[in-house]
């Protein structure tokens, strides 16, 4: 019987594995595309739906934020990435199933209360809905053979 | 203390009160907007998510699919939108906690039998996605005062 830490991590996979082969098509010279004025890079939007989802997760497991990167780090944006992936399934693995129902206080970056396992939802969420516009920005970067938007089975 | 129903009525309301707010600024006129040649319109991706998200809807509560429009009708989107919002709406709120346990035979749509609340979650899930997307249509088409992805409090 599946238990919620294996739930989550397969479904935070069946995601950042999409997310990963959306990354792996944007050439490191095209990390500043932006479809308008007023739009994140492409490299920032990636950037933030993995430096996001591990900053959520440090929160679930109860640890201080901190970002593998500074702000002038030039690593290029398939090693941030996969630095990124790894660390978070670090973390993930490192839960227990009491840890999944644990209340943290998420006031800083949540504004409330909240317990393990929701605010791991709302990082699934808010990786869900980049990683959507991040398809947008791909298409209009000359890519169109695009996979599901979540890895099956 | 929320029961299964009441938490996902509220988040499956806190995404679609924004994918509201974002069909109310596209104009009629204008609902065939596409960011590139391979692209859905933005009219089409609009009732794409109303309509998937009501047809995930339907299979939950064990009803055969059923779509409120047909190829032909011209019902304007904001219409629809609300239409289909109201009938999704009054399918969650017809199912009972057992309902959301019951195992459904979920095979032509996902591939094999799961509980009503996995298909529930699959839905927000495709909803997040594609009202990802919709927010960059929504910038590129000249909107750039948009709200945060998800309703809070």
């Amino acid at each position: 019987m599946s238990n919620k830490k294996e739930n989550f991590l397969k479904k935070f996979r069946s995601h950042r594995e999409v997310m990963n082969d959306l990354v792996a098509v944007i050439q490191e010279d095209k990390k500043t595309y932006k479809p308008t004025e007023s739009s994140m890079e492409v490299g920032e939007l990636a950037n933030h739906i993995v430096e996001s989802t591990y900053t959520f997760a440090r929160l679930a497991a109860d640890q201080s934020p901190a970002k593998l990167f500074d702000e002038n780090d030039d690593t290029d944006l398939k090693s941030r990435v996969a630095a990124y992936t790894q660390e978070t399934e670090k973390l993930l693995a490192s839960l227990s199933e009491e840890d999944f129902e644990k209340t943290i206080d998420a006031t800083n970056i949540l504004g409330r209360e909240l317990p393990a396992e929701a605010i791991l939802q709302s990082a699934l969420e808010h990786e869900i809905h980049h990683k959507g516009q991040l398809f947008v920005y791909v298409r209009e970067m000359g890519h169109t053979d695009l996979p599901f938007f979540v890895a099956r089975g």
